[in-house]
């Protein structure tokens, strides 16, 4: 292995990780030396590049803490994400489809009663949410998890508020024995993901906005389904076709109803895939 | 851009970055997006397989600070680092060939006189260290600057030690109008990169060691001609036929001779290769 050059070093890199004992890893780090080498072999990149890129990918680790993940928003806006959602989530015509979880995701949100409202003081249009969950036959599922989360109108989620410690439009559901869910909570707004980090710094050189359109997050799970993370968006939302992430599904896109006290009324079906 | 699928979000994608307007910078992204989605398409990575990339890189990010560099040894044990540098240091023959960087040169080290003792308190067996900068075709290099760097007899170089913000077997050297350079420092030894993060899991997930062969840094400057970055190997060292991060080349590779006294002596020449 003394010697390398640029045509065999690969395969030194290769060989070196031969005796690795998990063969799905062997898989996946065999995979990415290929894929990387292979990229860094076609742009030919200097040695000031490389250094460029430890440092983007040293400020993207530094940015990132409990509350802000730019990681994730680096591979939403690489098309990552929802490439890797695509790849495993094929369902059978019916069922709700999904689409990226995004970065704000927390885990352990307080648990609500249906008819609360989930808002917890987040600024926005009142919106009621109802619907229900269904099996891909139609049934009622009873009992399932809904755990929700969305940006208030100011376009931030309750964590990216200086010291946000407390919930707001986030929360876990379960569905009664008809497979009713309804919950209060705000209208969302398009948003703009965070752009003061690297992220940001990518998609103004490469003009592109950080748009999102108007969504309102759910994980909607039950025992005997395959859990389904998805977004319901809004049909008169503005970048529905320019999303920053590549979420949009048209499926997902619905009409949220303004009544005459100028609250809104969201209603939406999940239909779940039986887990095999 | 609306239901994109597995088949056509790269190109989605690709579209999105169309308007970049730094030719370069387009031509790494695009390169960059088609092979990363190559590689997640090649292995279909699972949602959880993301998750945990994700966990991986943010670690890696946590783990870095101004004295750890999680990055670039996560780069230099894929292989990336030594092919940036076979890519870049295309050197004719009779040339010092060039190697990898490493994690731990520091800039602004301390300048020293001919013949100054850089260990400046580092462990080690007393090495004198001695040589002449040339051109390739054999002329001086007068005010040369050598930049150096190694790691001590505990295999650990001076930022690894706790509190270590004294510049130890480190420091910057100015050649002499003969081209001439000597300076007093250790003996290099074997060590092991940094194993204790998410590199470290990495290698043992793979069963690799961490082990380098003994060698001590240059970067070897002069106006005219190209930068050397390199090390000089001890030819009696273990691990010279599997480097962890791939950077030993036969050139580079020197006899450290051990005197009557138990000091050693190290004569190495460069030759610099002329900048266009
Ligand atoms: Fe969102
Ligand atoms: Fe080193």
């Amino acid at each position: 292995m003394r010697n390398v050059n640029q045509e065999n070093i690969t395969d030194a890199v290769l060989d070196s990780f031969a005796n690795t004992p998990d063969p799905r890893l062997k898989v996946i780090v065999d995979s990415l030396v290929r894929h990387l080498h292979s990229f860094a072999r076609e742009v030919k990149l200097t040695e000031g590049e490389w250094s460029k890129g430890i440092d983007y990918l040293t400020r993207v680790g530094h940015i990132t803490d409990k509350k802000r993940q730019e990681f994730i928003l680096l591979s939403d806006v690489l098309g990552l994400s929802m490439l890797t959602v695509c790849m495993n989530n094929e369902r059978p015509l019916g069922c709700t489809e999904a689409t990226v979880l995004g970065p704000f995701h927390v885990d352990g949100a307080p648990h609500y009663n249906l008819g609360d409202d989930v808002a917890n003081g987040a600024k926005g249009a009142p919106c009621l949410v109802r619907g229900r969950v269904l099996g891909n036959n139609g049934q009622p599922v009873p009992n399932a998890t809904l755990d929700i989360w969305q940006s208030d109108d100011d376009g931030l989620y309750d964590v990216q508020h200086p010291g946000g410690d407390q919930a707001q439009a986030r929360g876990v559901l379960t569905s009664n024995e008809k497979g009713e869910y309804h919950f209060r909570s705000i209208l969302a707004v398009p948003y703009a993901i965070p752009h003061d980090g690297p992220v940001g710094e990518l998609l103004r050189a490469s003009n592109r906005h950080p748009w999102r359109p108007a969504h309102l997050h759910f994980i909607v799970s039950a025992p005997g389904y395959k859990t389904l993370t998805t977004h319901v968006f809004r049909n008169d939302s503005d970048y529905l076709d320019s999303d920053a992430v590549f979420g949009v599904r048209e499926s997902l896109v619905c009409d949220w109803v303004q009544k005459r006290d100028g609250s809104f009324l969201l209603e939406y079906e999940f239909v779940l895939d039986p887990a095999e």
